[in-house]
């Protein structure tokens, strides 16, 4: 059963990888980008250092483009952002048999709507997990006592979430971005303990 | 961090405590019994062919005699199973740091909602988990390679589930009970692979 999870390099994604990989699923990390920054670094970097495969998958700039122009009109984010985990949920849908992403029980943004997952198990005969049973209290504990993390500043540098490559192409239209996307700490994953 | 998995001995809640176990918590299951009837025997035969920690927890008789007049009332199962869960649940979180179930996507009772635990773990510093994040087709294929499986129609001899009690009180009481749980199949492991 060829299995994907899409991959960031944070936490979220890297438990939902170890969890497949531990039930018997021959898990293949997969990191998004539209050709806008190389944002796949700290994923590639982090999925390495789990000895997880990985793989770096180009998707069309316009679903990116898109998505940048639904925030810019909205000030915010949220709707652009699931534009973009919709598109790259259904490219990977033709092309594996189980999909997982990282959204976990408190995620708003990216999520999938129990029917959207649904649709999308019975449009394309595939399968999709997610992390919507546990929070993020159980999540923090596990990744702590499983992984080696790294604290910082959110910048494009060290995520390879969606955000980074919307970033900079909201950079070059001019617009506020620390009004769009305000700072925050994050964890990356950057080895097993 | 004290972690107990409401055990039935079926797929569900099987898996849920591998998942747990596999992320390095000291799993221990439980399952519950009201002293109307032993149904624990399935799942303590389960629990032990899995070579789990499996504890039979004895909770108030009133709690499952409200539950039936509940089912009595209605004519269906849900309100009644649900109260139990809920019942279940405030016991063990008093009693445990981390509560799982065997929860899945599909399932709508017994089920808590977002909100209902959020209060729980906020009133009473526990963790709650469970297998929304998964659907039936994913959980059928790995409970098929990981466990030794028996499927036989539903009686009160193969199961453990909170069901078993609640049909021989209605029987007592003279009600209908194949009316009001229809028989199926269940799939119960036995072991592992």
């Amino acid at each position: 059963m060829k299995t994907a999870v899409l991959y960031s390099g944070g936490k979220d994604s890297s438990l939902m990888a170890v969890i497949l990989d531990k039930l018997g699923y021959d898990v293949e990390l997969i990191t998004i980008n539209f050709g806008v920054f190389d944002s796949t670094i700290p994923a590639t970097n982090s999925a390495n250092n789990l000895g997880f495969k990985h793989k770096v998958v180009k998707l069309d700039k316009k679903i990116l483009t898109d998505a940048v122009e639904m925030i810019i009109e909205d000030q915010f984010p949220n709707n652009g952002i699931n534009h973009i985990h919709h598109e790259v949920i259904e490219y990977l849908a033709d092309e594996y048999d189980l999909i997982a992403d990282g959204t976990r029980r408190e995620d708003r943004i990216p999520k999938l709507k129990q029917n959207e997952i649904q649709s999308l198990e019975d449009r394309k005969g595939v399968q999709y997990v997610n992390l919507t049973g546990i929070g993020y209290k159980t999540i923090n504990d596990t990744s702590a006592r499983l992984f080696k993390l790294q604290k910082a500043e959110s910048d494009i540098h060290n995520s390879s979430d969606y955000e980074m490559e919307i970033r900079v192409l909201l950079e070059q239209k001019g617009q506020d971005i620390n009004e769009i996307f305000p700072q925050h700490i994050q964890s990356r994953v950057i080895g097993w303990k």
